[in-house]
């Protein structure tokens, strides 16, 4: 199945932003609906040729458009999906970036107006909003594809307009995972290290006469620490994973194990952490991208 | 004064030997000893000639050297403070490169046959070992130093000694800090998210079967955790750091609140997370470094 040829893009963040400036540039031929709850959003995408309309929610022509991306803010792309499945027309697919997917996922097929075919594209910065996005956002990236829900149409040729969009987009892999295995693995992969590093960073904030001093003393770890802290999207994906709250627990009580093993026993507590460092070496990760 | 003309350098891993190869670069009148209980970290830092005689260290000249600096993992290099300071010269200088300030400052303080110079560049990478070395590792870097203590001999000089060491080593900033407060401050710019980072690889090393799939789903911040996770040398300075274990404790509090936040008032902990990562945004840290 082609791209289609009218695309909805709801939510001109740096997600939706990205999306529509990366199709844009490959794939010219195609028409982009970009709406948003904020006129200056839709201004500064207008300005920048990423979209060829502008909408805000309630006046949007979402019946005309043959894909439909949600891509708010976790927490107002959830709420969304029923109400705009329900103003699509039967045929229609509906995908979103939502960074949870069992939640989503399960609200889509409570529906049987549209396909809803999940996905998830795996990256992001710290930064937020339209001025943010930048059309290489997703170059290289993975983005998880989760099973279709909801109507019993097309669902081949709902899924195969998703991979297409994302690999205009400039995805480099498509992965086709259940919701659940997806929520799990990014609990680690994800919520989890952002969730320490956000409380990492609190700490500091309530001890403000040391902050000068730790950001001259900050070598990489710290910018790295930070810099996952500031990456505003996770946040809402981390509230909507129901696995999250066990494993923030189990995280809590490693760490203050860890607290007790350095008091009393820091030789023991040094060889866990040896092991860490080299379980991490064995998992041989691809280095970093550049930003941009 | 001019950089001393004999120094030994104890400890030839990471940051002894991209010492050792940045001062070769910069300083080629300076004669090096290096000092290692590995012999075959003593034959590679030979055969990449970053030092002009290499020693075990029972056998180590040190009452030649005009300059000593102590680079081995933390618990050693404290162990070893005394030891060394009893085979130097009278009116020579030793130094370190410990990631906690307090606890070896303080030994250095308990002998008064040579002054003490301790000190600390940020600096550091995943990989350990000569092998991992480079001469540019220290370039950009800012070098924490802490007052002399130890003999009342000129340590005007000492400490001039101690900088122009960092300096031909590539350091951009010398930041003179008392111990306590450095080490207060490095809790948070790099023992804790130290051990966030590695209590969180443990987390999924524990669950071994997510971990292809969460590796596969791994954004930057996954990347980064793990990354700092990998970083060996900071586990031991950690272990000396008085501040972590309370500070550990409190990081460990936060994460169960936040978790209970987040199962039972989602809105607020999203409004928590949301004030972070504009506290983080309005840090403005130096962009990462591009690394080797």
């Amino acid at each position: 199945m082609p791209l289609s040829q009218f695309i909805g893009i709801i939510g001109l963040g740096l997600i939706g932003g990205s999306l529509a400036l990366a199709l844009r540039r490959t794939r010219p031929g195609l028409r982009i609906l970009g709406v948003d709850v904020d006129g200056g959003a839709l201004k500064e995408a207008r300005a920048a040729r990423a979209i060829d309309e502008g909408a805000t929610p309630a006046s949007a022509p979402l019946s005309d458009c043959d894909v439909v991306v949600l891509a708010q803010p976790a927490g107002a792309l959830l709420d969304s999906v029923l109400p705009v499945a329900a103003r699509m027309r039967t045929g229609a697919v509906l995908t979103d970036v939502c960074g949870s997917k069992e939640a989503v996922c399960a609200r889509a097929a409570g529906q049987d107006r549209i396909v809803f075919v999940g996905a998830h594209p795996m990256a992001g910065t710290e930064f937020r909003g339209f001025a943010a996005a930048s059309p290489g956002l997703f170059e290289g990236a993975t983005v998880a594809v989760c099973p279709p829900v909801g109507a019993d149409g097309d669902r081949r040729a709902a899924v195969a307009a998703v991979k297409n969009l994302w690999t205009a987009a400039g995805a480099a892999k498509l992965l086709e995972v259940e919701p659940a295995g997806h929520d799990s693995a990014v609990t680690f992969a994800s919520h989890l290290p952002y969730l320490a590093a956000a409380m990492v960073v609190e700490s500091l904030s309530d001890v403000a006469e040391l902050a000068p001093l730790a950001a001259e003393l900050a070598a990489g770890g710290f910018r790295d620490t930070t810099r996952l802290a500031g990456d505003g999207t996770v946040g809402g994906a981390a509230a909507l994973n129901r696995h999250i709250p066990a494993a923030a627990r189990e995280l809590a009580d490693r760490i203050r194990s860890l607290a007790d093993q350095l008091t009393k026993d820091p030789e023991k507590a040094l060889e866990r952490l040896g092991r860490l460092a080299d379980a991490r070496r064995r998992m041989r990760l691809p280095p970093a991208r550049t930003g941009k």
